[in-house]
């Protein structure tokens, strides 16, 4: 299905480019698990990188917003996308930052209402109020 | 600009399917200030009512999220869908429930690598873990 | 603001083929306005007639869709795209088709509220129904 | 695959909220078949309560447009939306609404139309031409 | 899965207009195959023949661009609008015109990138600079 | 209009981390012009230094493909996604790096057929021809 390699653990062994960033994964998230999306980055060992250094810095690094807040924003931005993999793993990751079944419907409910406001307001093509200007 | 006739105050007094909602909107946000989103909605009486009423559900209610993640939650989705008009309404909005610029600038870079991986992911094709699936 | 030269009209006197479109665009229309899109379009002549050659056959030839449903379709497509010129040239056609108000804001909540459920099912990922399957 | 549980009939039944919205559903629908779409919503009664309500008004109600063209907007905007699950459900609801295959194919037909002008509107950036401001 | 009928060759040879068409894919791209794209557009010859002329002519035709550029532009846009179909389809035709595993990379890694700043520029609602109009 | 300050050179002056990052954006470009999105991420300097640094790797470092050719991506994935500002920013780099009015057009009839076609096979919801898996 996918339109490039997926590495098995024996290649990532065979590339110290790879092998490096994988490490990083499995120490930084301190499972054995390295997800798809990362073997299949694995055939751009710089795309590789830099993709992880900047999750790992936006997603688990200190910052204004908690964890599971920041897991919530990757959902909602990866449905609007729809995009499947990233839907599903951002929900296991807000899951295991313990989100609840209600936390979980409450974000939905929000994506759909903005969606449908989103929706309303492009097609009725609503000038910004100037209250609204910073 | 708008496809449709923003409603003045004026005309709103003359409907009382419309003023009943603009009344409520008006005690609920404890301000005289209605947004042109609800002055355009007003051309159709029963989807302006519907629509205040689950916003004012989803977002003002109980919940099983904060009323400032709710907020970043909607900017989120308005980002990644283009909706400048509700860009703008809701970052004014999570401004007033407290965001601060830290937070907002984190949002903004959660919501820009989500739509970088979205489109990694999406290009890739890569199939969903079983790892992952409920 | 348009990335590229709009084409004025003593332009496209000096151009046979963009000249070409043009006149079948007005008598088509029974109209002299002739709108930025095609004036945009006239940089690149092959698609100008192409465009205007695939738009005269599926918005105003014989086809299976009246009229102005043809150009109701035209309105939500442009809005879930977030097409802001598309939005106000369709819905200025689809008013000369004879769109009343009602109608238009008919379409309009229909379109949100697709938007909505569309949110709701990306988010939740639901499988098809195979009694939907053909 | 979804990232809910889809609720059985023997769960809705023990969910008195849950089976209030199943029995107007197959009440209004006259069919037993409740599709997966609620099932998932049903995790979240509230949502489930308002969501169909707006549909049945939406979609089921009295309204400036007729039932069949509610459904081929609905195609259009899931399609533009990239939503698999509302084009194979509402592609469904279409057809038993009348849809015949030359007028899926017409609308199909605007659907790409649309499209392909939206991106050239878009990456030409033209400005919304007077004539068709309000 | 598909909403639509595929048509088999044994189909295509019955319905002229169609034949016409698929004998004119076959011969320009000296192969047998024609993918499911046009077995599903056959339901529908006007289009069929409409879609199959414009992109002979965009993507084989002369033009300012090489060949393997606008496989490369056509995965980009199919990846940005999540057509799964497109992105198999054109990544194939973009390995049969020359794309190396490291050129695929790199337009991923472009891809994403537009993706991410696409994000923050519409998030931060940034007002265009005077340098970049025309 | 932007949702953030735009950071004027005195105030970029005024902070070293900015100020690194304005002076290599400076240098690299062989120009004083730093555009808006720039001075908008100023308002989040880790952000402003790792897209910087992402966007100088990806469309200016070595790499397989040609400085204008990404150029090109980038415009298509912009259109695609409907970001005005980057239309607009990448359609002037890439004419910095010699796009002709011609490849400009004929990039704009790709995108605009790649789009319609997205919206056909999306509509259609065609399956891959297995002749398309790796």
């Amino acid at each position: 299905m996918t339109t490039v390699r997926i590495w098995t653990d024996a290649e990532v062994e065979r590339d110290p480019a790879v092998k490096a960033v994988f490490d990083d994964i499995r120490s930084t998230r301190k499972s054995d698990f390295v997800n798809n999306f990362w073997r299949a980055l694995a055939n751009d060992p710089p795309t590789l990188k830099r993709t992880w250094e900047s999750v790992r810095a936006i997603m688990g690094g200190d910052g204004a917003l908690d964890p599971l807040t920041r897991e919530l924003i990757y959902i909602a931005v990866s449905t609007a996308n729809g995009c499947s993999y990233c839907i599903h793993s951002h929900t296991a990751a807000a899951k295991q930052r313990g989100m609840t079944d209600a936390q979980h419907m409450h974000l939905l409910a929000i994506v759909g209402m903005a969606c449908e406001t989103n929706g309303l307001a492009t097609g009725l093509q609503i000038p910004v109020d100037p209250e609204f200007m910073v």
